[in-house]
């Protein structure tokens, strides 16, 4: 597997927002960086909890620009959604290692009122299973 | 000019914090979409205005990966840096035309605590001025 498989895999996941085979594309290690939270969240788990929720919070999502490091073990994914009437961009910063599994995740949303409200309805749903992987 | 050249003098300026030559490399009709506001700013003065004075905000700049689209018309560029006592994660995004000229330049940054913290120090810097070109 390399990272374009497992980017085809993710499409093709998110498409179906079917995400139950999702943890066949991370690494048992992987990190997430949330765009709220300063600490990152460790494990395949962490990962797997935050991306399950956010697709059902997000309406209207849809990837555009895809961008990636010279090496092939980086991209960064360009998306826009809205999240309780607030519209927003955000990016995936995704590392894969040199299986193509998924080890760091990053996301980061504009404008600010439309982190807040991703922030809110995050928090809501799953702010203290998440604060474990702490 | 192409993207490439475009990126090294933008590089080169960072590394002097000599951004005086900054409208050479910006068509006239770029467009910026800060980190906060929804609304995007218009024209090359207000794109200027933003990046001369964020860079006296952020302490310990650094710039990190480099991604590209396939098109070679796009970057993402991933940086960290300090905003009074907060640390932060960003990602410039930009779009160049094909005179190598930027048209689009487009940051995200996170967490929630480092935008705030950046959002307040640009309020209180060019707030006023910048929402005129809004």
């Amino acid at each position: 597997m390399d990272m374009q498989q497992t980017l085809n895999d993710w499409h093709r996941m998110i498409a179906a927002r079917d995400l139950s085979r999702l943890e066949d594309i991370i690494h048992p290690d992987a990190v997430f960086r949330s765009p709220v939270a300063h600490t990152p969240y460790k494990g395949r788990d962490a990962l797997v909890l935050a991306l399950s929720t956010v697709i059902n919070v997000f309406e209207d999502f849809t990837y555009h620009r895809q961008f990636f490091t010279e090496d092939g073990r980086n991209a960064t994914l360009e998306f826009s959604a809205n999240v309780n009437g607030k519209q927003l961009k955000g990016v995936d910063l995704i590392e894969f290692n040199e299986d193509g599994l998924i080890v760091e995740f990053e996301v980061m949303i504009r404008p600010a009122s439309g982190l807040m409200a991703l922030g809110e309805e995050m928090g809501k749903r799953v702010g203290a299973k998440l604060k474990e992987f702490g």
